[in-house]
């Protein structure tokens, strides 16, 4: 099976210009299909405040209404995603921005909460991702590079978490391809000491990372993160990477492994 | 060689959900291969104000400064593209939200002029059209929607006006298909009598063009409009119509002939 790489990065990398300078240059030599998932929550955030917008949020979620959808249609699919497009053009790497929306990509359905509505929130069910269609670009020579939108197929854009997005994908393409799934955040990888950039943890299985929860190694936000990595493995991603930003290019950062 | 309809659609038709949804109808039934451009400058200069952005105009161009095209990034790239995309796809059209930078597929080069900088706007050269990544996308049954944004090559966007990256593809792709132009504008077509919708002119070819224009029953914004349409006829398109854009599934209109 042929090498993918999915890469997905978070807001905080497209405000900083030389760390995304030089994540694109190494993002675009890359061997193998590619494809990139980036957030832009920062400049989402910016632009509401802007335009005089109160955030919604309910259990540490954001709920997306009207307003809300329009400022993100706004920044993930056109800001973010655009100019992320027109760098790695520059870099020489053939990119297509794309949301769920663009060939009917990644189709989703509004969430269905009990008591919660969390407005134009999209959740992917299984098969909600047209495989053929990304592998046909993808054979084209392109490189996607997805923003966190997806649609219902009925005309309205939904907000898609852009670590959901990239772990969708991952394990919808892992039938196809031997899919390396890296996360790239704002610390070199799990660590063993937070507060000690020295300390990576170099691999992580689900036994160590068991034994991790349970010293407390890992806690609060990463919980959630790796619960989604592991789950990637179990269902056919190869191999799931949490590195920093800068070290795309290079062996530094965690590897979780099934 | 195979039918080819390039549909152009103003912000206007944007801002009216009727309008826009039998427009999107009419447009998904259209037969053989097609793509959408579109504007988005109503919206533009909405968020502009909402901004408190001033709009900055020499001789009646609007100059694109990084501010400008950060929101015309935001509009026409996400806010006008995406939901045009969503709205298709609804429909039943395969349609793939695209500016210049995408796939590399229109490469413009920042505005040269003596003594005004226009600020962040391309003007697309010869040769600017990757015809053939076009071909590729709509023979795998894609509808390219192109919105007015282009890119340098060198990582920035840039702001080409939507008619004049409709005549361009419609020039470039015209050795390759039998190019049909479609400009909807306002109006029901060109008019014997500005202030009688009733009087629209079926067929204009080129003597008459200059009687029409000798005679001043064409006048002001539409000169620069039609100068523009029989360009493109000349350089190989088959033919070029401007209609409403409610109009898009029936005869009414004028059709501009060599």
């Amino acid at each position: 099976m042929q090498l993918l790489n999915i890469v997905k990065i978070g807001g905080n990398v497209l405000e900083e210009k030389g760390l995304l300078e030089r994540f694109a240059t190494d993002f675009t030599a890359l061997e193998g299909q590619k494809i990139l998932v980036h957030g832009g929550g920062k400049a989402a955030t910016r632009l509401s405040q802007k335009l005089g917008l109160t955030p919604k949020m309910i259990e540490g979620r954001r709920i997306t209404d009207a307003d809300a959808l329009e400022v993100v249609t706004m920044v993930y699919g056109g800001l973010a995603n655009k100019n992320l497009v027109a760098l790695l053009q520059a870099k020489g790497c053939n990119a297509i921005g794309l949301t769920g929306a663009d060939a009917n990509l990644i189709r989703a359905q509004k969430r269905q909460h009990p008591t919660i509505d969390y407005g134009y929130v999209g959740d992917v069910p299984d098969g909600g991702v047209d495989t053929h269609q990304i592998g046909t670009l993808m054979q084209g020579g392109l490189t996607p590079v997805f923003c966190a939108l997806t649609h219902d197929g009925q005309g309205h854009l939904l907000n898609t978490n852009a670590d959901t997005i990239a772990a969708t994908l991952a394990k919808a393409l892992a039938p196809l391809y031997k899919v390396c799934l890296t996360y790239c955040f704002e610390k070199p990888g799990v660590l063993q000491d937070a507060n000690d950039d020295n300390t990576v943890i170099s691999k992580i299985d689900t036994s160590l990372y068991q034994q991790l929860k349970d010293e407390k190694v890992i806690f609060e936000g990463m919980i959630p993160k790796l619960d989604n990595a592991f789950d990637a493995l179990i269902k056919g991603v190869g191999v799931v990477k949490i590195k920093h930003a800068a070290n795309l290019g290079n062996n530094i950062g965690t590897d979780l492994i099934n």
